[in-house]
């Protein structure tokens, strides 16, 4: 076995020698037949694919230069399997070049809390992206790519498909980013088996691969898929030339079992009684596996493997202090601060490299700072969010800190789904939204992002920054870049005058450090409170000035992060209300939302107001869209007093 | 000018004469100055694109048959401005040919509460679908010739793009739904300036765009974007042949304006001072034009157009009631309720005609029983979420009821910013999610859709409908195809008994109707409640005799409608409590995030336990995954017990 897989991995030879090839023959045979019996014992699952892609797995598995006992090596190759329902097919490879054990694998596959999932997760060793929403893997290739070439290091990416995801606009959009960037280390294998659920790939929907692998820049080659020999020639001619290569490889769905070559429905149904037994008998095994298999379900689970955030290795700078005087905005507060850790970490040995990708807006979201600094960490990807979204959430789990920044309507609105994907794959993506809420300038109802804190709540692990003011993004962004996990830091567009105390120094400025789920007092006030998100915090203080006017001294909160609240801290601070919540955001998901949620599960009653937006907002001068959503200075005032009396 | 509409309507002549063409020359001038203009008096917007279009627009919207005065006939032709910031060029188009007026136009362009908002809108007639998002108008545009299709009408759609947008993955999706769908009556003009946001598109992001259209299956030519004789006759052998065209328009970033003529920096910067002179100066406008806009931006606003949903003309036929005895899901009930009107409505004259979208899940989705009764009406795209979202949601508003049924985690969660984008144009899409919740057999975290409810509370006009069992699935299925807006149907994979009453009698059974909003009480109880979701009902039930066994009697209320609870009918019904509400949603996202809102909004206090999901959940056998959350019903019993004694 070692020898087979040091002649793979090598690639010296410039073909396999015949016992080379049986063995991988005999490793497909195996594979397939524990296809076959995990999903018959788990009375579902999709063996068809699997058996159609199981020479691909075998054969990239075994190419790629990942030491089963060291498999989180942050060097090695990386194995993208992007049609992840095919599983099985992928688990049996890995347990033919010894990353999982027969015994764990086959008896315990889609049983709940086992590593052996439905569709592949990064619990098990040698997966290295969770899939099974079909499209994404390539993206995900993409970023390890970029990750690797930012870290110098001459790590390889296989990238597995099918042929039904083909037709997906990610795959396009991420071919084109791969050719863009000359990614030559970067090989995928297609099974073309013709098959997808509903019927033949022609018949469900046309697509001439051929033509557009070639139009966006890649070197094709068709392949046997079934052909152990001609997969390591092929593999090995992919690693010269300086452009990434796709093999579509021809295959046949349900391989090696007679009744389900070829036929769609052996997508997704497994085989049983009859029929288990005569596949258990083309492929050579015995009935008797199967019962030993169903019998062996009941022992104790598999453990999966522990997915942690990597941790950068960053120097964070000092916080830059933003006095009263300052006209400029968070964008560009984050911008400098950026630029400013690239300058400061750009060549120093050991630091994690930043990758910074841009969805044709640099100027916008102000990462041409960086750009500028750093061109090497720089990925202009054009107007392609999906792709970005996934390329870059990969790129986070693989050695280097990576930011990508873009309108909140695009960079997750667009992307939820990625964003969403992320966070169960557990990344560590800077995710940076300018233009949120209503503040997107004069530019309308489609490019308002009012729901950066309802999407992100729906996740379990995304934490969410919107800081108040140019001084508290600066000390954010410095944290975001040097804290494992997902992070998303979200601004507007329009210039914020720094918050300041009533001394007039800068509320965020010296001795202040941002800390993830703070309330930050912005003034005391005995006659109840404003609770204001980001940058209506500067409202809320003017709104403070108005009500002073009638005599009552309202307390300003401020919270950067509307979905890390501790009630504990929350509620002390809200006494007895009454309580206005303010945010340009959509009322019934943002701030007021957590809030809402803190109150009715802790059986407390505080007389509340939400106030935030409650209808698409218009196109035009920002402080005419504020003023008629009722989010400005004397809207606030008006719903606070509208509030107490009605209390009073 | 009516002459020269009609040539171009009729497109009888093969070549317009020349004081044709000198006066659509002398619109193009006058189309320029009023985007010059109009960006300098907003102060924003994007003049070049504007510029670099002004003749395929005047082409478009020249040769689209539709009447000013009649701008919502449904047999109209219909033009899609996918590259919407390019707005300046298309309203100027508009105002040629006598949609709208100059002087509403060009003083209160991006001005709040005008129709003329930055990137184009419904609002404004002539414009069928608001954009501003790229990559997303061909999609539209498919929808639109696919809803004409249906419809036996003749209408041609016509979809005007930048180059830019031209890598986004949906518009390749779109490209070969088209393609596939022979959708010949489609012609797309893409305005090739080579420049986008930060530079060249060969620089930004390269694409073979002749080789992709082509690759893709359309028709492609290539004409000069400002020569307004050549734009007609490719527009005119558009319209032969069996395939869709494109025409892929050389022109001239900035157009018209020396200074802006090829130049990045002017794709969102307006033109003032001396360079506001040059600019008119060489349109042979005079400066006072710009003075008197400015000052007529004080004048009254213009109101825009009213966007309805239209009502649907559909025989909803008789519900289907499921006795005790039945062993469905609610995907078959759905499917069964979509054939029975598929069939009942199927060529009687003044129906509207059902079309209904699938991904390569028909099977699953239960979209197959329409299929075979109904093939004329199926749309077979593959596995191509976010076109199909937007093509489904424009052919809503283009006399069709539109159906798109897919698990939740492609319809909703990978289409996000589609089904924002479709409640933005007021469509009537009827989207129906399987597979949501826990509820997703053994496919895992990455299929579990458990942000139905906290997605669309984010929009405005989105329904949601969460049935509890077959019953009211069917009957709900009814309601939502007759029901003019959009609205979600939402259910899970496993079977679902039927609730029934004490009697045995189904509950959702005769006398049954589906009212959106309502709360169903299912079983009444003086010792607090249970609050289900869909088809927790169920097991809130199970619990419920659980809960007896401890001497309790628990009321048991449902709701199908999480973001549609009437407060005022909701609270009543709690109580004092105590209220664990059961859903296997996000548990800060769904039923219970509904029900916090209005306890804290109300300032009522019931003693609150939410149940729902709290993790990502397993790849198991649906009882396993279930209870590994405290979904069971011994799990509800417990938090109801410990709720209760934790206020005693």
């Amino acid at each position: 076995m070692n020898t087979l897989k040091e002649a793979l991995q090598s690639m010296k030879a410039p073909t396999l020698t015949e016992e080379q090839q049986m063995a991988l023959r005999e490793g497909a045979r195996k594979g397939r037949i524990q296809g076959v019996l995990m999903t018959a014992a788990a009375g579902s699952g999709h063996p068809a694919g699997s058996l159609s892609s199981m020479e691909l797995y075998l054969l990239a598995y075994g190419a790629a230069r990942i030491d089963p006992q060291n498999p989180d090596d942050p060097d090695r190759d990386r194995v993208v399997v992007s049609h992840g329902h095919t599983s099985p097919g992928a688990y049996a490879a890995l347990a033919f070049w010894g990353f999982v054990s027969e015994e764990d694998l086959v008896p315990h596959f889609r049983q709940a809390g086992s590593p052996f999932q439905g569709h592949v997760e990064r619990e098990v060793p040698g997966i290295d992206w969770g899939t099974g929403n079909l499209g994404q893997g390539l993206a995900a290739g993409v970023g390890f790519a970029l990750a690797a070439r930012a870290r110098g290091s001459e790590a390889w990416t296989y990238v597995l498909m099918g042929d039904g995801e083909q037709v997906k606009g990610q795959v396009a959009e991420a071919r084109r980013i791969a050719a863009k960037e000359r990614l030559n280390r970067l090989t995928v294998l297609v099974d073309l088996n013709h098959i997808q659920i509903c019927g033949t790939t022609e018949a469900i929907m046309p697509a001439d691969l051929v033509a557009l692998w070639k139009a966006d820049g890649w070197r094709v080659a068709e392949v046997d898929g079934h052909d152990v020999g001609a997969l390591y020639v092929a593999l090995r001619e992919a690693r010269e030339g300086d452009r990434p290569t796709v093999l579509l490889c021809r295959t046949v769905m349900g391989k090696g079992v007679s009744f389900m070559e070829g036929i769609p429905d052996y997508h997704g149904k497994v085989a049983s009684g009859d029929r288990l037994r005569l596949a258990l008998e083309e492929l050579g095994a015995s009935e008797a596996e199967a019962a030993r298999v169903v019998k062996l379900r009941d022992a104790p689970l598999p453990r999966g493997r522990e997915v942690r955030p990597p941790v950068p290795c960053l120097d964070a700078g000092s916080p830059l202090t933003y006095g009263a005087e300052t006209k400029t905005d968070n964008r560009s507060a984050f911008g400098k601060a950026l630029a400013d850790l690239g300058a400061r970490n750009r060549g120093v040995a050991g630091r994690t490299p930043l990758l910074v990708f841009d969805c044709d807006l640099a100027g916008s979201v102000k990462v041409d700072g960086f750009a500028a600094a750093c061109p090497e960490g720089f990925v202009e990807a054009g107007i392609q969010e999906h792709a970005v979204a996934t390329a870059a959430g990969a790129a986070s789990t693989a050695g280097v800190v990576s930011v990508w920044a873009d309108f909140g309507v695009f960079g997750l609105d667009e992307a939820y789904n990625q964003q969403r994907l992320n966070d169960i794959n557990g990344s560590s993506l800077k995710l940076v939204l300018t233009h949120v809420g209503l503040d997107v300038g004069e530019d309308g109802k489609t490019h308002q992002c009012i729901d950066y804190a309802g999407l992100l709540r729906n996740t379990f692990d995304w934490r969410l920054v919107v800081p108040a003011d140019p001084n508290q993004t600066d000390r954010a962004v410095r944290w975001a870049l040097t804290e494992p996990g997902n992070v998303c830091l979200a601004m507007g567009r329009s210039v914020v005058p720094p918050i300041l105390r009533e001394d007039g120094t800068p509320f965020f400025g010296d001795g202040y450090s941002f800390r993830y789920g703070e309330v930050d007092v912005l003034r005391p006030g005995r006659d109840g409170s404003l609770l204001a998100l980001g940058a209506l915090a500067g409202r809320a203080l003017e709104a403070r000035d108005l009500l002073a006017r009638e005599g009552l001294e309202v307390q300003v909160l401020h919270t950067a992060c509307p979905l890390g609240l501790d009630p504990e801290e929350l509620l002390p601070l809200l006494g007895t209300g009454p309580l206005v919540t303010v945010e340009d955001h959509h009322v019934d998901t943002g701030l007021g939302a957590s809030v809402a949620l803190i109150l009715a599960r802790s059986g407390r009653v505080v007389p509340l107001r939400t106030l935030g937006v409650t209808r698409y907002g218009d196109s035009g001068a920002s402080r005419d869209v504020y003023r008629r959503m009722g989010l400005d200075a004397p809207g606030i005032r008006d719903a606070f007093l509208s509030l107490r009396a009605s209390h009073a």
